[in-house]
């Protein structure tokens, strides 16, 4: 069995990533680490996974062949870095090795990246665009939820050329992607019955988005204008993306690119009829939906996930299959819950 | 222009009361006051008051006819002792003045009570059973969201003497009973598709009930045992109440005491069928349900009713209409939201 | 008092109307139409109204002064023709009289026209664009929800000439847009915890958007993509719409340009930061927020209003005020309910 | 691999054993029907089951080892009736095989049983108190949702005498447990943001809990009061269970009974602090919290289930389990969803 171990397991990303490995066949919690809750049984503090035996420790203690992090960025890098250094293969679910260019990062996070060389050797984690890369790393930066939506809603048609890079990505998420830390905004009697956009001045997972539609078409510098907005459901993200065809592109051409760049995906999708978020709750799964406004000359792309699955801790747990040359899905064949 | 004010503005009781007074036609809120807000406009903090041209203030400077408190309980007696002495009118929303023995008072909220005096004199404003007593006061007792709907279910068959006093309040709550203040519990991702008991050894709102009962029927001790549960909806109070019947009690006895109990009440209706609290949410009615199981003897009431409008703030404003000698439901018209 | 008949009382914007009618102090609900429900007391039917003593009729027999219509396409043109021809005013709920051109109405509504003279001469009835016509008009095409919400995002952008007309519209609303009628895909449990966009090849809200903007601007046909999308929640739109800014346009020109178009409005309001849906729960605003996204020279507005008020029945009651000669906001004053 | 028939896999029950047993190690479906869908696929119905590669069809035509019927009662039994006497093993999702008492049956289904000896044959699903009559079975009657969670919070008590049976259920359901069927009644706009009692007159379930409880202590005939709520949310059902303690009866000997009562149980599970239904989301398990108040010296009973998977879905799976000789908890070892 694979020891693996998780730093930060009392946030959102941290406990879904203790449900999935919880059940992984060939993994093994070694370690759970939180800061409040160290001394604590885990399922004492989170009943749903009364049945595991594990105590939270302040840190990874047990020795570990895998750790993932779901820390805040800056303290993520810190924390990884050494274990890095020391032989564990890791998995950063915080925002910490998503960008490549130090001087970007340092812009959108206010903070000198710790580690620049780990920086340029981290692999960007989205197995269907990178999947080498991934089984090769020793770091994977998990990409974030957002640009995991909004990225596999666009690269088809970045790729193939079929549009001008000059997107509009629309985002809805659900309320857990403001994680679990007390607040006023996010209470229920705040955020029910109630949606907004957030964020107008820019977003740090912009750049992200950016970053990941640069690289499937390195010609031309993309425009992306991202808004995200706050849904009163728990989870999920329906990404909305908007950009102009190429002249003389239809919806045939644009269907069959979409269907063979996912053939072979794991967990991507490409779907008859448009998506809803519904219909990836709890599972691993991105559906896609692309289709074209002909009265504008639009490619309009629906996507949709969960956010704290394929958008977080489930395509953590991808990626460390890759990593451990496991099969891709293993651990993860989960069926959404409907209704 | 009756000036009111309102003693911590920004929490969810202090705002409803502002969305109720702001468009009261005898009365103008001359002063708002709320801690860290203050300074702030009222608009500002609170969009949808945004054409009241209120600041927030630390104090009550402003002279005033009538004053409201909705600070926690002991600070509230504190703030409103001086200006009650002083000949401000005063409806507390707290509970510092609800339960009228002050050892009671002290097992429950562990702490002396600072106004004892004021304690004996202050009103219970449930003007369904006491209505005089409110209109002659200086000092009204807001009653406590649970209680309004438990005493009110069960008043008729208690003061009949249609039941034993052995009641079971089984009560379901919008989460919006919880306040207003940053936590992890009343998160949205917490309370949604989420329906949980609390406090079930032992809720500050048993005794009040059970006091409420034992002066309609001062000859019996009553027996109540109340259990609250937290559904996932922001406002609304759902009361289930359940007491035998006396020998030979049946159903249509029941429905006539229920009906001539209300039939002069300005809020409380005595409905046909069950009552959802959807039909009370935004206004200050309770709708109230009795039935008689003839299976097992026991009488079934079902109440509802907005627990931040007859629960709270709209009690408050009809206690002060009394109080005024305005027309009871002055400002209160407003039908409930459907859906 | 103005007497009032509402055709087709059941549905949601029928009995909103109703709700805001019932206390509007210049009106008396004369007559309130059904077909199922016919002959039942509209309280009955519709608890929170339980306080109006209304049967529900199968016709309007009533003799009325205005006459509001809930109907279906369609079927709401072919009642209301014959009592615009007999004198009494009439606001349309429904889709017959918004679309000018009978050719395009056929196209989208997949029928001819019945009354081609009264499509001619109806207003349309958006105050903030169309006061003067409005308040001359003895018919009233009220707008659709998304349309609201679209073209008073825009328009001040558009008129001043500031963007580009090529307009995406991507709106999210609640699930009481798709009206009170037996489905089991609005159903609770289908509902909730979902996001889903629909009617992706074309919905009929888009021509309406789209003539709403060609006639502020008329020298420049508008390119309009409109993708609407259900938010699990019960009321409420939010619109987030796009643009490209013209050359040189900056925030502040945009800003002065929204305040001063909107500075004599009486429900729709530029915010300071950006709306929630919550904020105008049950009242009749429309709140604004336009900025510019500096990256990709983009204007980006986001507008929300409740679709049941603002969006269709307090939208009905403002034309009817204007065309009545009484004050815009008689009977609209009720703030939004928070939370 | 043992072949699995779910009759009327369109409705919830249904396609959520579709969803279970499509990952179950043991099991392949071979057969689902539906009337309106059959001739689609299932994945198109149901985009969660999209990895699933089964058309449904109109009626079992496959062989199979084992069927399930989630059909309205009476047409179960019709259906099942001859297959049973083909050798084919049953769960019966339906009421039809519940209520040992032919005349009760009919009292509360207001049908004749069509197969009273089949009635007498079958055994109920309740492995925590039957797990040997359902392993010899070739009939299992699955328990209703309500009965699930009351029965097994009654058990331990009722059982060892510590309590009188004179219970009264006081249960809140999600709005999946009105099934998947065309409403207005449980439409979103309706269901949402509200709480109600329903079935005061006398609910089905009433004669199954009293039922189960008789069994347990045959020698006194057992009252029981049962109220089900709706609460707005789409699964779970908590159960709030009272009964007065027999004299001398106090906390320890309660949770000690609890404890050693289901001390062997596969899926529940006796916990420290109250439970929430969101700790069942999605997982076969039940959770049950016993607490005494010592003011009135009634017995108080929290339980918790998932009303789809252990209140329906999951336990006819485990039934399945027990009956094919396979491990109890085989297929159902899914971590509840959090958040």
């Amino acid at each position: 069995m694979v020891k693996a171990g998780i730093i930060n397991v009392t946030g959102y990303a941290g406990v879904e990533l203790a449900r999935i490995l919880a059940r992984h066949p060939e993994v093994e919690i070694a370690a759970a680490t939180g800061r409040r809750a160290a001394g604590r049984k885990l399922g004492e503090v989170f009943p749903h996974l009364a049945s595991t035996d594990l105590v939270i420790t302040e840190d990874v203690t047990e020795s570990v062949d895998i750790v993932f992090s779901a820390l805040p960025h800056a303290a993520s890098a810190e924390r990884l870095g050494p274990m890095v250094s020391d032989g564990v293969k890791a998995v950063d679910i915080s925002a910490d090795f998503r960008l490549k260019d130090e001087s970007e990062y340092k812009d959108w996070y206010a903070v000198s990246h710790p580690y620049p060389d780990l920086l340029a050797e981290a692999a960007y984690g989205l197995p269907e665009l990178n999947r080498g890369d991934v089984a090769r790393a020793r770091l994977v930066a998990n990409p974030g939820c957002y640009p995991t939506a909004a990225i596999l809603a666009m690269a088809p048609a970045v790729s193939a050329g079929l549009v001008e890079t000059d997107v509009i990505v629309d985002a809805k998420t659900g309320v857990s992607g403001a994680g679990r830390k007390a607040s006023v905004e996010y209470l229920y009697s705040e955020a029910n019955e109630n949606m907004r956009a957030y964020s107008l001045g820019g977003h740090r997972h912009m750049p992200e988005i950016r970053q990941g539609l640069r690289r499937l078409c390195p010609s031309v510098e993309p425009r992306v204008t991202f808004v995200p907005h706050v849904a009163p459901m728990t989870r999920g993200i329906l990404a909305t993306c908007y950009a102009p065809l190429k002249p003389g592109v239809g919806g045939r051409e644009v269907r069959d690119a979409y269907e063979s760049f996912y053939a072979d995906a794991a967990f991507t999708h490409v779907a008859a009829r448009p998506p809803a978020t519904k219909h990836t709750l709890g599972g691993n799964d991105c559906i896609i939906y692309p289709t074209v406004d002909p009265r504008t000359d639009r490619l309009i792309v629906v996507s949709c996930i969960d956010n704290l699955v394929k958008g977080a801790a489930g395509q953590a747990a991808q990626n460390m299959n890759l990593m451990l040359g496991l099969p891709e899905a293993e651990g993860l064949r989960q069926l959404a819950l409907y209704p």
